[in-house]
């Protein structure tokens, strides 16, 4: 057994969150694809099969009542709420993460020009996953501002009396660099503007703080480290105190004070409520729920600290397998500016994948050159990441002894989805 | 047996759909809340489980390719298409019937104004299901347009040079009024104007014709006549000459051209798949994939044939007993002019309905006094039929023995959902 093996070893046998792997379905493959789409938790398939069987199928329309559906965006907004630093009452679950950015973006630019109407740009990270740019450019369009792509490090300099809304990733996509929340924060309203953070890659891997740091508006994914399921629905959070001035560009009649009431006349409900449009998902919001009792008894302090360590262990393995010219890390070292993966460049990146996954290592291929490991501290352990690393080592080799990429032998175009 | 039970039993056997009761999980309840909820097919839950099990739990990630997930909003749309008379191509699943609602109205809006930039009204059917009410207020605020409110029947007349759009539902989700799709499309085509037709409440119950009268937009539910399961995703219909045109409000990247080029600047794609936004919710979406099938070999016009006969009979019987005084039919007799519901103005009419629900007959409660029955021509029955309309009278018969409405046994708010 070498070093980094007995390393790995030790660091499993005093993981703290060792045990909570036996509550997903996994095999022997290493999982490095959880921020794309997390693993199935065990609990999900039995309580899927209820909902149908039972609450679908046996007691039908008595189940928006009885139970529970109408109230589920709201009621899974508070279980995630914890995972973000938000107090209940501000988190509601329904609808993609796109839609969600326009609600937040579209609200926060109007919540800024109550109070100044002259604001009329939109800042956006330069870098952001490309959604939530078209749907910036949209907001911008339909709300008659002007839409200004700046990365994340010159926002603070950007910022000025015409400043409406900034929109931000907390962390990149595709880098995995982690963004500063609470300066960027800070620095937005000291300009007066409002910002809205997406959470999607970080929500469930380290801790955000929403209430803490004073962020207006939120949006995030639950397919990731929240393991909601394919799709599952994404989350807005509307800070508490501005809830009453949240005024929704998607007003459907969910998110009316009396929504059976059938009223001509839009009334807006007070609380998150305000943030739902039409009839939520039940199948997939209902699996979600279930996905979501995984975090039982779990602290996210536990889960950022062994995450750090993962990806801190996965620099070290790449570092002491891998021949030094072949990969280029573009994520962060320093802790303060790490998500919860590990991005490398790498020529032929996506065929390097492809060999990867037949090998039983599973990550991404981010165009045009990015090799992306997601690690999911739930259900990644520090053996799956020596191994991750090795198994990169000996493809990388073998690529070299055949001096360059090989043909194609899967024909895929790699995984897909965000 | 009565001369009506008699007859349901001999409509019953003359039923050329009457077979496909069995491909639906129904009890001894007569189910006539088909109009919010259908009934669970027998084809579902197993379909559910493997996309649950399998292709989450164990192809995971690989499940966007190989599981066809990625494709399945269009894939899911064109077998949608035949039954609301559309093309291939057409169509696209995703989203809630209200967010669909803000995609076709700021769609049909910038299609008129690319041929006449004047355009600045949006009428909106003055009786429509709320949700279409409100979002056409956000599309009028956002585009720069006033909503002006207009019962069906007199907008003809109040079309001009300045309306951009008209938003109308095909059958009125209270009364069951079924609107003259083909009259009405003409009118706002010859003022120069674009309709969107919310069809919640006519797909799946009767022919619509989309292509056939040159309807610009559509949306549509999944969850009644569709039997899509609660909250299940939404349709979107841009007919074909007007996709390269159609502009949608909501950008997000499953509409890239490239979609997973994760390019900054915004192509949109061709076809149907450009009223795509974020990533589907895969479990709801499979779950309706499901269900459609029990539309193999089933023709829409033998459906529209048992809906008029259903309902015709349903009149009869209540007719026959129900004391004359104490219902009020707000739906048409004309056939032209009724949808697949009967909806009845009752006094105490949620007292009724909970009644009912109590002796095993499901219709639904519409503010402030409407009992509203939904017949699904795939599962409900004559007899079903006779039975509800019998249950009706003896429970208006026993409480106007009590001398008026009793005390609610049962506490609750009756069914919800639309």
């Amino acid at each position: 057994m070498s070093e980094l093996e007995l390393k790995a070893e030790k660091l499993d046998g005093a993981d703290a969150l060792a045990s909570k792997r036996d509550e997903f379905v996994l095999d022997d493959v290493v999982y490095l694809d959880g921020n794309s789409l997390g693993a199935l938790p065990v609990s999900v398939p039995g309580r899927v099969e209820d909902v149908v069987r039972r609450q679908w199928g046996e007691l039908r329309i008595r189940s928006w009542t009885e139970g529970g559906w109408w109230t589920a965006p709201e009621r899974i907004g508070d279980r995630i709420a914890p995972l973000v630093g938000a107090a209940p009452g501000q988190v509601v679950v329904g609808d993609s993460t796109s839609v969600n950015v326009f609600k937040a973006l579209v609200g926060a630019v109007r919540l800024a020009r109550s109070a100044d109407t002259g604001r009329d740009e939109i800042v956006v990270d330069a870098t952001t996953f490309p959604t939530d740019g078209y749907i910036a450019g949209s907001a911008a369009r339909m709300t008659g501002c002007t839409l200004r792509p700046v990365p994340p490090s010159e926002v603070p300099a950007a910022l000025g009396d015409r400043t409406a809304a900034v929109l931000l990733n907390h962390v990149d996509y595709r880098t995995g660099r982690l963004h500063d929340l609470p300066s960027l924060t800070a620095a937005v309203h000291a300009a007066g503007a409002r910002v809205v953070w997406d959470l999607c890659h970080s929500a469930g891997a380290l801790p955000v703080g929403l209430d803490e740091h004073g962020v207006d508006l939120a949006v995030g994914c639950t397919y990731k480290y929240l393991n909601g399921g394919p799709g599952s629905p994404a989350f807005l959070y509307v800070r508490e105190d501005l809830q009453d001035r949240f005024d929704s560009p998607l007003p459907g009649w969910n998110s009316h004070a009396e929504p059976f009431g059938m009223r001509e006349e839009y009334e807006p409900a007070a609380g998150a409520v305000r943030g739902r449009v039409g009839t939520p998902d039940i199948l997939s919001m209902l699996a979600l729920e279930a996905a979501l009792e995984v975090w039982d008894g779990v602290c996210v302090d536990t889960v950022r600290a062994k995450s750090l360590a993962l990806t801190d262990f996965f620099l070290e393995c790449v570092e002491a397998y891998v021949p030094g010219d072949r990969v280029e890390c573009v994520t962060p070292r320093a802790h303060a500016e790490r998500g919860s993966q590990v991005a490398l460049r790498c020529p032929d990146a996506g065929e390097v994948m492809r060999r990867l996954i037949a090998r039983g290592v599973v990550g991404d291929f981010r165009h045009p050159d990015v090799l992306r490991f997601g690690f999911t501290p739930l259900y990644v352990g520090f053996a799956d990441v020596e191994r991750a690393a090795r198994v990169l080592a000996e493809e990388l080799a073998a690529e070299a002894a055949r001096g360059g990429p090989g043909p194609d032998p899967y024909g895929g175009a790699g995984s897909r989805a965000r």
